[in-house]
């Protein structure tokens, strides 16, 4: 697979309605301000990227942005809530899972969660974003639960709500563990041989065992008890 | 599970031949020196656990230890060979991974792995350690070279000489990538409900993917071609 960047994703080019907006209202908002709004969520991500949550603030991203960091407030509020939209921007390809999930039946869907979420880390415009929001939320506990919330929202239930079987949430994250581990031992801390295998090569290894989670009878909470 | 320290675990009070010393012959070890040597191991894993390992260098480990910066050099030599030493010593437990598979055969070798390596991650004396030094590797780069550097040789290296399959390395990374997910999922990013499942109930759970993984003849890296 090329490490060429090519062009940008679509959600590099949102122009969704700004949320979490406080104090003023949003009469105001013009084709200009929907700019300035994409341009602090730029910077934003790239300041968490660069940087990593612990040393960006609001007033790093709005010196980035070359606006007041006033403005970056309006915008988004909080640092943990410019964190959730930056995460937000850069798992946009990984959001779009749940949809992708539901085009098929029960079967073979081990396999087409698999070759998704292998696919969005293969392609590097999409990796990179994802590594340095992986790296904030595991070295810092508030990024954490600033991540947890999001993907749990919008892709593990989302995901668990395409399953008809018992303990849909539990199912969806051990299928998610699975994948996750891959990444670290692939993408993060790159072993050989599982870095440079070919990526179909682990989606028919690791598909059998996504298939058995998300809808085997056998596994359920108390497996063991 | 208690979240009470217990006793420091034996790779703690490790009394082993120093390695990687330069310089100077090592005639002059006395006892006085061997307890040196263990206090500087010791504030280097408090470094690196407190600090990472961007922020920690030989000069800040010395002056933890209370002795000077050249000494610590003395003893270990360059800050990714402390770095290796500190993994080690937290890696103490894992490490015992390959013995403890060795005493069975390939049945049930799935479940032997899965209980082993949750219980080191379930006791928060052992757990701790691991969890400073996972971080470290997965935000720097050097960091992850020195740790995956140590853990193949010593662990993932180790379990795969057990096994009397094909692809022995590739089946026992896809075993740590299932064991990585549910260590990150549960303890590092805390996702409910598997943070708070019965670790059992983990381990039956994820014993046959382990299983099937190290011995199944239908895995292997060419699977997908």
């Amino acid at each position: 697979m090329s490490d060429a960047p090519s062009a940008g994703t679509s959600s590099d080019t949102s122009n969704g309605t700004p949320r979490r907006r406080r104090g003023r209202p949003a009469g105001t908002r013009t084709g200009a301000a929907a700019g300035t709004r994409e341009r602090i969520l730029a910077a934003a991500r790239e300041e968490f990227s660069a940087h990593g949550y612990d040393k960006t603030s609001i007033r790093s991203i709005g010196k980035a942005a070359d606006v007041d960091a006033a403005l970056v407030h309006h915008y988004f509020g909080t640092k943990d809530q410019v964190f959730a939209a930056a995460i937000e921007l850069s798992f946009g390809p990984a959001l779009e899972l749940p949809g992708a999930l539901a085009a098929g039946g029960p079967d073979g869907m081990g396999e087409r969660v698999a070759r998704f979420m292998l696919g969005v880390w293969e392609n590097p415009v999409t990796r990179e974003p994802l590594l340095a929001i992986v790296r904030s939320a595991v070295t810092n506990e508030r990024a954490a639960a600033v991540f947890r919330g999001l993907v749990g929202r919008r892709v593990l239930a989302r995901v668990a709500g395409e399953l008809s079987v018992p303990d849909p949430e539990f199912r969806v994250q051990l299928a998610a563990a699975q994948l996750v581990g891959i990444i670290m031992l692939r993408y993060v801390v790159k072993v050989e041989p599982i870095a440079s295998a070919a990526a179909e090569d682990l989606v028919a290894v690791v598909a059998p065992t996504i298939q058995r989670y998300l809808t085997d009878p056998d596994v359920r909470p108390g497996a063991g008890g």
